[in-house]
């Protein structure tokens, strides 16, 4: 089948990479739609440690597994696989599972390919209303709003969402729907076309926003400046959520975390069930975002146009 | 009168430092006694921008004041002066004022002298059963308290304080309050005379403690290092509480703090009533951190002295 698979090399378009197994418990699903996320970008880059299928964000269709009820379902997929004996696969879940498995980014091939598997207790049914187009940005939108599920976030907050990419466009209109003043903050002055996509959220300039000025900062980039703008943003015992994973360590201001009594909450994936609910009430604007379509074919095209400087999401088509 | 101030050249002995002014709404205070704590040794070092008389942690008595009521009360005091007017202020108290004054810390002269002034409302009486060695230690145990204001802890929490330090023995013991397991964490191996003060906590090696066992972690080290054995002690999910005041910035293991979710607290002033009550029920050993106590007249003997390794608390008569 097709698969766009990383080596130590790179990433590498193959033809001929075989099916995969279907293990006892999991399904086979036929890919219907995929997106490049910045993580691929990330592992693309080399930071970790993972050779195997890229991809995480998917739609497809059940095509084999134990239980009848999913054959044919249009679905989507939670990403972790836990080991289902731990205290932390016990207690909370996959998403800690030292021992976990994360499609197509720790040792389980991912979703750029024909053909992937996932444990049947990780797939969740895409409503009839909900596009593959829509359906295809779950994983992200969950992970934004796992954000709602680690801080308290009142309507009357101040918001910013720092780096205004594919994943902190998500996070501002997710912490919008409450009412608050969120405003998304970039590094350059905003173009027409940007503003367009906008959802009435602000917009700023991150250099040009003022010391200790929001209640909640969520730092997107994943870089140390972001970082530090984030925490400089953030007002005194206010909340910085880290929702972009960093490559490596960054210096911060420590003295300002303590002396200000800052809380940094780091935040990685998030809850499916509510995700699809909010894409079936056309709550969250995501096909607005889609800046490419292309067939598997010519993945490694795709993954140099979502590189490139302010491209949002590009799907990969089977 | 005698007062150990801090000039750009570092700590002097002055004998005739002028008694200090009382504006209306603050009482002067003639000092009993007062505590040398690690802040001192930081300012002297010169990592913050303080000229003026040093010393935050006293008790004293009161001399002059607008309200009759406070006249001879022995005293101690909330250190943060606030401008009263901002929306800080207003809304949660004086601590996080962006025009606060800080005794001895910020823009008003501290304990370390005859006498001291600050504002009526920042007094609280001492109980008759609390010593005068104890309630020097009220600022120290309110600011290790000040996480119990901020974290959710819980009695079945496995907890660990890394810096045995004076603060890291109050958390400790703060923390130990409901039966929770708490393990102090020292650079080097115990010896007999500290394992003595161990109020019955675990004694640790932080070198040997192992990565994601503890679930939450106080660094009260203040330094990188400390940081770096923080954040790798905390399990995924955890919470880890920045309780010592670094001097500037420091390498931080984003990565970590994302990928596990990691929450991270800066964590300043606390609360002085519930200090005060758990001093006046002995539910806090203070008297055994006691190393040292030296007259004004020898200040510089004792700064010297409480910056020696393993000193804890060092104490200033008149």
């Amino acid at each position: 089948m097709k698969a766009l698979y990383l080596s130590a090399e790179g990433p590498e378009l193959r033809t001929d990479y075989p099916s995969p197994d279907r293990p006892g418990g999991q399904a086979l699903i036929r890919l219907d739609l995929a997106g490049i996320c910045s993580t691929d970008l990330e592992l693309i880059k080399g930071y970790y440690d993972f050779q195997g299928v890229l991809g995480h964000e998917f739609v497809g269709t059940v095509e084999q597994c134990d239980d009848p009820r999913w054959l044919g379902r249009r679905v989507v997929g939670s990403i972790n696989l836990g080991c289902r004996q731990c205290r932390e696969c016990a207690s909370s879940g996959p998403e800690h599972c030292p021992h976990r498995q994360v499609l197509g980014i720790v040792g389980h091939d991912g979703a750029f390919a024909e053909l992937l598997t996932l444990p049947e207790h990780n797939l969740l049914a895409v409503p009839d209303a909900v596009t593959d187009e829509q359906a295809v940005f779950t994983e992200p939108l969950a992970a934004a709003l796992r954000i709602r599920d680690q801080i308290r976030a009142r309507p009357s907050d101040r918001v910013a969402v720092v780096g205004p990419g594919r994943l902190g466009r998500l996070i501002a209109q997710v912490l919008a729907l409450d009412g608050a003043d969120v405003t998304l903050l970039g590094r350059r002055a905003w173009e027409p076309a940007d503003a367009a996509g906008s959802w009435s959220l602000s917009l700023g300039i991150v250099d040009e926003a003022a010391d200790n000025s929001f209640d909640r900062v969520v730092e997107a980039t994943g870089n140390e400046a972001g970082m530090a703008h984030s925490l400089r943003l953030v007002r005194p015992r206010g909340t910085l959520v880290l929702k972009s994973t960093f490559a490596g360590s960054a210096t911060v201001d420590l003295t300002k975390l303590v002396v200000s009594e800052i809380r940094v909450i780091g935040s990685r994936c998030g809850p499916f069930e509510p995700a699809l609910r909010l894409l079936e009430r056309d709550s969250i604007d995501v096909t607005s975002m889609i800046h490419g379509s292309y067939p598997l074919s010519e993945a490694l095209a795709a993954l140099e146009h979502a590189g490139r400087p302010g491209v949002l999401k590009i799907l990969l088509t089977p």
